[in-house]
């Protein structure tokens, strides 16, 4: 946990000290000899706390109740924590496979955690064929996603800030990520100035917490709207590109996000202003079409309240798909590691060469 | 303030304890000798609190900070509260015209505020030369106002039931106000059962708070969805109809309503899925385009916080336009107590028949 000035960022590019928190190692999940440390999202930006999980069961519900979310970052949190379930026992494989059961149930619609499950599960197997513990395998497992996905996210940014010119301003929805994070950096280092717009994001305010906080860490304006008000900016003129991450982008070009991205889509077409949907490992090979993605429905009651405190009446009923999908006609551009394409041609994504090798998510 | 169980509504069709609250004379303001009482629409769903205004001022601050709040309904407090100015002395004209001053300036969009305020003004006046009492000429103003305002929303609202068929979805932005209520009333009334899915909306929460109680009360399944998610329902089948107030509509059939409002018809449009908006009193002849409607901006720090607590970091601004217009291709109708207009139509709203004679706004 030392946190030495020079050290590098996960990516390899900058001083991590640096980057906005939330692209630090310390602002995703970190492993730390038994623990799982966790900067609890749901506190920022006011506060800076760590959750000190040492079971699988606070890792997952860490996870489920959201106080690390971005399908890459919980899924870093969710493969340190199966590295909580090792211990010397004979059935330590099938417990291992429970655990990872158990931690791939806290959010269903993102395919990274899975995937980063199976990876740690297969290292662990590895590992105890070959005579060794299985918990170093899974946290270099993880560690090396963590690499993995930093190096691409940064190369995302990169190009992604390319496509913007200085003093735009950029509309995003949600907490769009590292990709996002990179491209505020690289702009940033390109001398270009630009104006954040986030939307609030409802009910979880990610826009207004976390996109907002790292706008401001890397140096750029940053204002926040309320989910109803993008398309009316738009409209004033007020907006210059709309930007987002992407839980999953299907192999026909649909882009999977936060509920509230395909509104704003709708709106940016409406007025010609171009959506960028940032996805740094490309389409999912699984998903032709939307039909193949599961939506998530998070508990109702959770649009009831605000701050703690409940705003309907009882006997009403909130509807809570956490997210929503959009066509790729609706889209710009999708930018990814490997490359910025059109939407309809995202599948030719593997035939580009890797940026990253051993990409595990 | 005494509640007969057969008194019958403002509008006259309905029993008073029929009706939900806020359509009741209680759940808007009322005159009590020398008081006026509003309900504290804030506390809304759940407690049922009211203010008592005993100064000019009172009133202005509840008007200012939200406790009640629609074009129309604060217009009924404002010019109860133009009441509370009259005085025995010498200069009680003039001090009666600075405080309609004071009440103007509280919320500058609708336009009802200011005629209201004109119409007491004038009657106070005339009241004088005439040798009587300001007070009673300026009750008796509101009252008859808030009279033709109920007829002619009740008239709007069951044009509106008349457009929407049993068993439809019907999406809805901030709280539609007495025309809305009384469309459900009628729809009620004919037997027609509506799912009434109301965007929440930030920051006052009007939606999650008002229009789905409302709903309730009128006897129909509420749900609450964020504003960001209207699209995304549209897109699965899941909205029949859109259905909104308009604080104002311009000659030309721009409608200007609560901020939210455009994005939904943009979607709602993209969808064929039709928006009626609900404008009891027809166009603002004064107003010919969007061109001569001031948007009110709000504190933008008003956005920043959820049930009290600071949500985005300092050195983040938040924007908050009020009101947002929408042209007249994305809607389907306006409807009014004198009929249902095409928007391209709605100035021929005049050479109609009045339905209400001697309305004031």
């Amino acid at each position: 946990m030392s946190a030495s000035g020079d050290k590098v960022g996960l990516e390899g590019e900058f001083r991590e000290l640096d980057l906005p928190l939330l692209i630090r190692r310390a602002g995703m999940a970190e492993w730390d000899d038994g623990v799982v440390r966790i900067l609890d999202r749901r506190e920022l930006p006011l506060a800076e706390k760590y959750l000190e999980c040492r079971s699988v069961e606070d890792v997952a519900t860490a996870v489920e109740e959201m106080a690390i979310q971005g399908a890459f970052s919980l899924s870093i949190a969710a493969g340190y924590g199966l590295a909580l379930a090792v211990h010397d026992g004979a059935d330590q494989l099938s417990d291992l496979r429970s655990a990872a059961s158990r931690l791939a149930t806290t959010r269903p619609t993102g395919l990274a955690l899975q995937r980063m499950l199976d990876a740690c599960l297969a290292n662990a197997e590895s590992a105890v064929v070959a005579g060794e513990g299985p918990r170093k395998a899974i946290v270099a497992t993880v560690d090396h996603a963590a690499a993995t996905l930093a190096r691409q996210g940064w190369k995302t940014g990169q190009r992604a800030a390319a496509l913007l010119e200085d003093g735009m301003s950029i509309l995003t929805h949600c907490f769009p990520d590292r990709s996002y994070v990179y491209l505020l950096m690289e702009a940033a280092k390109a001398g270009k100035k630009l104006h954040v717009v986030a939307s609030e994001t409802r009910p979880y305010l990610q826009g207004a917490r976390l996109t907002s906080l790292c706008a401001l860490q890397a140096g750029f304006k940053a204002s926040v709207i309320t989910d109803g008000m993008g398309a009316s900016l738009m409209r004033r003129g007020d907006i210059d590109a709309f930007v987002t991450a992407a839980d999953r982008v299907c192999m026909d070009g649909t882009v999977c996000n936060k509920i509230g991205t395909y509104q704003h889509a709708l709106a940016a077409n409406a007025h010609d202003i171009p959506y960028y949907a940032l996805r740094q490992s490309g389409p999912d090979r699984e998903s032709a079409t939307e039909a193949d993605v599961e939506i998530e429905y998070r508990a109702g009651d959770e649009l009831l309240y605000c701050g703690g405190e409940r705003t309907a009446p009882h006997g009403v009923e909130g509807i809570y798909p956490c997210f929503d999908c959009t066509p790729a006609e609706l889209i710009h551009a999708i930018v990814t590691d490997r490359g910025v394409f059109e939407p309809s041609k995202i599948n030719t994504y593997f035939a580009n060469e890797p940026f990253v090798t051993e990409a595990i998510l």
